[in-house]
């Protein structure tokens, strides 16, 4: 967009100002709050009293900006006192604020105290500290567009006025511009949040708590078939399950040191006091107990362990428990599926000797990958996080743990082929790790699965076992997930295949609709037989039209809709519609249920 | 025991006296505290000084019992004024401490304050309100025994002197006190608690949290094989699964009534803030909020239901869930996993219309019935509990609603024969219900599977559906569990099976035992072929000998150990032990796998 080398991030704050020029053009009453330049885009916030602005009226703001630019103004900055400044927007209340508090606002950064910087562009001045493109011939017009308009508060406070935020994007490029509203469009169209009120998958309601998901019946299942799978796949690969509560006393926090270094993403302490009687006499005495809810699944695993002397007989161990945690993000962090306060871990513990690293780090590997490429996810960007060489003493752990398994991690992940980037200093205090991120289909990234050592839990709790000498010793610990979360995957999942999920893991595979209502004692018996084949389907017998019950399992992204009239009763057939492909013509029940039941086995 | 009809209690009481007397005898120097009569029997505390008394000196306290009985003497109760008992007691600290405080003491209830009552008999004599026996000639020489040594405070008071509490059984007749001894030595065997420890199964640790179970791999297997057998039975029979939070907003507590009339029981609320960093200017403001650890579901399967209108045709709706609560027991009350403060129940709730009540009982009867007896429970004592027709107006609802529901639950428990007891006044407030206590194979009962109706949630939710003629109107709601909770369900299953779990359920179904390490390597090859076939199996390589090896599985109570030699190599077989039938010889590999699949799936 600039063609003079200026940074993108320039000509998006110019936009902002060009975009205020038009406002104030075409509405000389409107007051100006503040416009700066935004990812991807600009905005700027207005007053406009009395009178309002609605989305048809962008492109009427967008034309008139055009006309400015084509009037190839220069961008010119002044210095001025603050009196002088005051006098210029007398008429301007919110920018009279600013000034007189221009020291704590962001666009003011004048070299001397006293003085204000202010860019004027034509007709058009503002108090701004810049910087700024030098003319409007700069600004690719067909690269900007204004999106949308929204109510903010002025200075964020919901006791000032609410002011109109109107929202532009600016590229380089006609070409980025249009790929980035594609996008937008098709990440719209798969927003988790939205495909999981219309395909009723789950709901997070503020009278329970926000962060907090409620799962509905068809989320709950999909849910529960990921959950049955990754246990069947993690017995297969050696793993043990075990099952630990949802809160642990203070002093275990203490313990493991989260209470020291992770508190503040803790919820507080329960307090619980109770007041015993004593038999006899009446006496009473007080115990007082602090629990806290488990951000963590990992000391509980460390307790199991501890609870019996472990011989290198016993190792490796490996610990499997979908856990569900909780952590106090704060709520403008969290976003839907992807960011909560109550989440469920797909969490192990690996522990084992120092021989068995390698193999162990191996078979995660192998794992991860398996599962990832399972659920439809094909490409990964690895990140390998190592401790910061010159700042060996904020780790736990010693130099010989770290450099072995660093070295170790590294050796996989080549072993593996994996596409890594190495990030020194990276690494969590407690050990280093291996981060998997997952691209979707449209190409965006998500952290889910995680690799990490944890050199500080086994020296906290002092976990050991008895090598083939007699002598005790201390024994590696990994972390390791693989979704991340139930929650942050399903999340993904949902935008990955737009709610489409592929047959095995569909809530609901396929749906029976009788043509009319003579057509229902046979839509019945297809139900009975399909469920006798462990298929997931439905009937529905609503009083509606064929084609009002076809849209409807359509909007409800089913796999399969099977229609039965006249001719598939005298056939014993289903007249077939697959998603995505459309009408596969009559097919006998037996021939439909073979077919699906290949397409479950092979996870499609 | 008592030939002169005195209560059994009486002559537990005397027998107290009578053992105070045989130990003053034997000891003289013993002070005495205090000896009442206890659920089947009695206890003395006594302070030995520097003296200690061993379980091998009960045999010789309880000669001296038999010899004072024999002598007949008569129990005399006498008043004395508080001087004269300070004199007569002027060697027993204990008791002088009771004269001085007696009338908080339970012995004492003169009818005079300032009169004391004590019991003679022969030399003995003690503070004591009675009643007694006349003569120690009631007593049944054959029926009692003492049983065991304990430590007690004086006064249940820590910083007081720790006395020792010597306990004894007595009952009316040898054969109580001989089936009384059986069944307890036959109880402590099965205890949960200690079986839970040495098949390693669960653990409860004062680290974590007193009431909170951790599930070690071989514990948390059977539960998963519980909640997978429960989730595909709940899909059979027409419920669909939902899935909640552990926390909720205090709100929502305070709407559902718990927090008003249940927060004894519940954890105290988690406040949070969190302090608001606003873009721009940097001001703040601040966010409260409380939360609350979940002592139900019920809250959240309203907000589900609630979260869009339902209409006629959306019900019954059958929504299950296991969900893990959280209710804080006084830690005197906790046992095992009979009574924890974290706990799992298996919980669900229908809704449905009036017309529909009846048949949704009906099935949920079926189901609880197939459910425990699935798990090998053939009997029950079920409570039909109703409303205290007197005292209508604490309870929720109105009198529709609750002569409808007792009148069906009635109905249904009649329809199913169930051997039912109706208890007036026994129903919760917010609806009756029916109660199944089931029976162990030591005729032990436990409450564990429910039925509920609910009353005060769909009020105070604002439940509704909209009927056929359009209007709205209220659901019936319906709680039910059918183990109650897992882990109260799984103590007392490892009870009644005594920890030898039938096939299917067993964490581990079989085991592998090469008799040398010639063997090893086919023993490896048994292990994969039992794997393949889905059976929970396990391969014993310790350089242990094979005696030892058996006897450990044994122990571990594994249903089939195989026994791998040279013989079973050459024929392709393996030699079987089952659990309570001994050899039963060698069988090929094929073999072996049929009928073991076989057992599972007929879940023996």
């Amino acid at each position: 967009m600039s063609n003079k080398n200026a940074p993108i991030e320039t000509a998006r704050h110019s936009l902002s100002h060009i975009m205020a020029a038009a406002v104030k053009k075409l509405y000389p009453d409107v007051k100006l709050g503040i416009g700066p330049a935004i990812e991807n885009g600009f905005y700027y916030d207005y007053d406009f009293s009395d009178a309002r602005i609605t989305p048809e009226d962008l492109a009427k703001i967008e034309k008139e900006m055009q006309a400015i630019i084509k009037q190839n103004i220069d961008f010119i900055k002044k210095e001025i006192s603050q009196g002088e400044a005051e006098k210029l927007f007398a008429n301007e209340p919110y920018k009279l604020e600013l000034i007189k508090e221009f020291t704590d606002t962001r666009c003011l950064r004048a070299p001397d105290i006293g003085r204000l910087t202010l860019y004027q562009s034509g007709d058009f001045v503002d108090l701004c500290a810049g910087p700024h493109i030098e003319n409007t011939s700069e600004i690719n017009t067909k690269a900007f567009k204004l999106t949308k308009i929204a109510g903010a508060y002025w200075r964020g406070d919901e006791k000032r006025p609410m002011l109109t935020r109107v929202y532009g994007l600016a590229f380089e490029s006609e070409k980025e511009l249009i790929d980035y509203l594609q996008m937008m469009e098709e990440a719209e169209k798969r927003d988790h949040r939205k495909l999981g009120k219309e395909l009723d998958l789950f709901l997070i309601d503020p009278t329970v708590g926000m962060g907090l998901a409620m799962w509905q019946p068809k989320g709950a299942m999909l849910w529960r078939i990921m959950e049955d799978f990754w246990y069947q796949e993690h017995l297969k690969n050696g793993y043990e399950l075990v099952r630990t509560p949802h809160i642990g006393s203070r002093k275990l926090w203490e313990t493991s040191g989260h209470w020291g270094f992770y508190n503040e993403s803790m919820y507080p302490p329960l307090e619980v006091s109770q007041t015993l009687k004593e038999q006899q006499d009446g006496k009473k005495s007080e115990i007082k107990e602090e629990y806290l809810l488990k951000p963590m699944n990992c000391p509980f695993h460390v307790v199991l362990y501890n609870s019996k002397p472990k011989s290198y007989r016993d190792l490796p161990i490996r610990w499997a428990e979908c856990g569900t945690v909780y952590r106090y993000e704060k709520s403008g962090e969290l976003s839907g599926l992807t960011r909560v306060r109550g989440f469920t871990q797909d969490d192990a513990h690996i522990i084992c000797t120092k021989e068995q690293v390698k193999d162990e780090l191996k078979r995660v590997a192998d794992f991860i990958i398996f599962i990832l490429n399972t659920f439809g996810f094909k490409e990964f960007n690895v990140y390998l996080s190592l401790r910061d060489p010159n700042n060996k003493e904020k780790y736990a752990g010693n130099d010989e743990g770290w450099e072995f398994t660093q070295k170790i991690l590294e050796e996989v992940a080549k072993e593996q082929k994996l596409d890594y980037k190495k990030q020194e200093g990276e690494a969590a205090f407690y050990g280093p790790k291996l981060d998997y991120k997952i691209k979707d289909c449209l190409s965006r990234e998500w952290q889910c699965s995680t690799l990490q050592f944890d050199f500080n839990l086994p020296e906290r709790f002092d976990m050991s076992f008895t090598n083939q000498k007699g002598e005790r010793e201390r024994p590696y610990v990994l972390h390791r997930a693989l979704f991340g979360s139930f929650e942050r995957f399903i999340g993904v999942l949902i935008e990955h295949y737009a709610g489409a999920f592929p047959v095995w893991l569909s809530p609901i595979q396929a749906i029976v609709l009788p043509i009319g209502q003579d057509h229902q004692k046979y839509g019945q018996e297809v139900l009975d037989l399909l469920k006798q084949n462990n298929i997931r389907a439905i009937l529905n017998l609503d009083n509606e039209t064929i084609g009002k019950k076809i849209r409807e399992a359509e909007m409800q992204k089913i796999p399969y809709i099977l229609v039965v009239g006249d001719k598939e009763i005298s056939a014993k057939s289903v007249a077939v519609r697959q998603r995505g492909a459309g009408d596969k013509g009559a097919m006998t029940i037996d021939k439909f249920i073979a077919t699906i039941k290949e397409e479950i086995i092979n996870k499609k």
